[in-house]
């Protein structure tokens, strides 16, 4: 069977989701799978970071439907993006772009065809109305080109790469989970190269200095202790043993993060 | 697969819902997907509201278990209530009943078959130990008549009509959503006979004068703008493009909204 | 089609439930079924009651994965817990024996297959890398001798039972669920072989005598009553008929709570 993603900022109080969820099911039956509704409102930074989080793990076939939009009504385009193995469908605002690049290379189609939009499409819910509906003809077998155009003209979005001298890393914050460990833009892989495990670094973050063990997981340290781990995005992090490290050191996301090597 | 959906207000850090999910999945195979659990509590009508919101953009077929169900234990009665193509079950206290009425014609039947329970059912857990087995056999095809007893007797309940004159239309507030949207009861497509989309209408929130832009989609007008427009449930709503109007305006359900056409 | 259920205290917001599920999906198709994220973090006395609570109602055949983890990447071992009718999969820190010894008689496996993980396991991440994988190879068919290796050492975590005497039942507080209602240790079914429901019965809550009415359901008394029930869980509960007791009262886990028989 195949299966459909949600990644929104619309909650879990309105039935804004289920509506998204009893319009594919009308079209076809696929399985629906949640990512979260639980992006901050209207930002598409975060929902960037946590879609290109969650799609590597899907299988092969997966359509994502990613609706955070607060162009919804305007002029801003629909997209599909698709990939070699998943295929991604939300708005034109660079909410789908992080996860299209890290699904290798992409093509960009403008959802045109309103044929396979629901009738008369509200102005305030396209994520019901176009995405969904789209999403579910894809999962049909309807092909891209009948859905949309191809085009080279969307808006693109990056978390950066961090930058590396011979003493140090840096990078910035790009994401504080739910528990709140801080998710840099320091690739794991790269950094381990130069950085090995051990007990004490000296990280800058923010404009201040800790010194804190750089360990393989959260449990290796006492609780409370303030610690930098590869983190399961595979991204460097940095938390607090049971604790909210966010909360802990007033950081948010774009706040520098340098290491250094010795 | 037949679909069952569920809407509560159990919320989602207990097990009542997958409970209640476990029953189901223990009868038959169906698609099990959540309208929403974060009804206030006991709030029914807030609970009418949002299924009535869901429940049209279901496939035919589709079974509807809602549990907001304050007087649970007590005499109240449980209900399967049939349209023409859905099926709504759950406590007898009005939480159907818009949702019914928007679903065209419709028969009710008190729940009575004690066989189609979970047996000894608890006193305070109907969803679980009736309501949802009862749902679960609909789905494998055991007729109404066996489940229970058509009847003319049970609680209605209505979000009232808004009131047109020559010079404006008079309403009331049935719901704020998540982003802060005040919905109100006025119909879009009945207000657009009369009001056309423009740059100013003179609108009494509560007992404050406004005037505000009537504009297709929140996307029309500057972020931070007060603005009226037809929402995703076809009915007219206030907003402010990337905040929360709700709060903003301090506006609660039942306060009155009145457009002035001229 | 085989059910995989999901416990976590990952909450909503991030993707690390849809993480699991993309993977589960990857091996094989189930439905996969929430029971609850919102375990409050690395509280795993909270997440085994959740857990316990749930289960029951699973049909022949379902596998949970449960994840409150604070020992992850540590040496703590990954457990598979089989029973005559379900599956249990999570760490070895207590959190599956409440469900496993409600469940009858059971058998323990310490993972040790490395073919059936995710290939090199995140130190952060055992839900996804390592317990969902071998959930979904159990519902593939996999042997669980090939999965792992039988042990008799394992955590073990209990509620205890309620102490009775001639004239009153001690017990303790377990759980206060989302409603605010206080989920005693004292079983339903014992208790009501000496206590029948009536009017009044004196109540020690923590250090603190009340009289309540003891009643099959919280319908049965007037809003804002403090009252006593056998819940859904079929424990003793206190709760106020539409109000939240544990606030009102100051009830935490573990308070102690006396009934007097006469």
């Amino acid at each position: 069977m195949k299966i459909i993603t949600f990644l929104t900022d619309f909650g879990v109080h309105d039935s804004y989701v289920a509506q998204m969820k009893g319009v594919a099911a009308g079209i076809i039956s696929t399985q629906l799978i949640d990512i979260t509704h639980a992006i901050t409102p209207h930002n598409i930074r975060e929902g960037a970071f946590i879609l290109q989080s969650a799609v590597p793990y899907f299988p092969v076939g997966t359509i994502h439907v990613a609706v955070v939009d607060p162009g919804v009504g305007t002029d801003r385009k629909g997209l599909i993006i698709t990939t070699p193995n998943h295929v991604l469908v939300g708005p034109d605002n660079g909410l789908l772009l992080p996860a299209a690049h890290l699904l290798d290379t992409f093509t960009v189609y403008e959802i045109t065809n309103t044929q396979f939009m629901m009738s008369s499409p509200s102005n305030t819910f396209h994520g019901r109305d176009i995405f969904t509906p789209i999403a579910a003809h894809i999962a049909r077998g309807v092909p891209f080109q009948e859905l949309g155009t191809q085009t080279d003209t969307f808006i693109d979005l990056s978390f950066g790469q961090a930058v590396y001298n011979e003493k140090s890393v840096t990078g910035k914050v790009i994401y504080c989970d739910g528990f709140g460990n801080i998710v840099t833009n320091i690739a794991g892989m790269q950094l381990l190269k130069t950085l090995k495990f051990k007990k004490k670094v000296m990280a800058f973050i923010g404009e201040n200095p800790y010194e804190i063990p750089f360990v393989p997981a959260y449990g290796f340290v006492k609780k409370g202790t303030i610690v930098g781990t590869i983190g399961s995005s595979h991204f460097f992090e940095i938390g607090i043993n049971q604790g909210n490290a966010a909360k802990k050191l007033k950081i948010k996301e774009d706040e520098t993060i340098k290491l250094l090597f010795s």
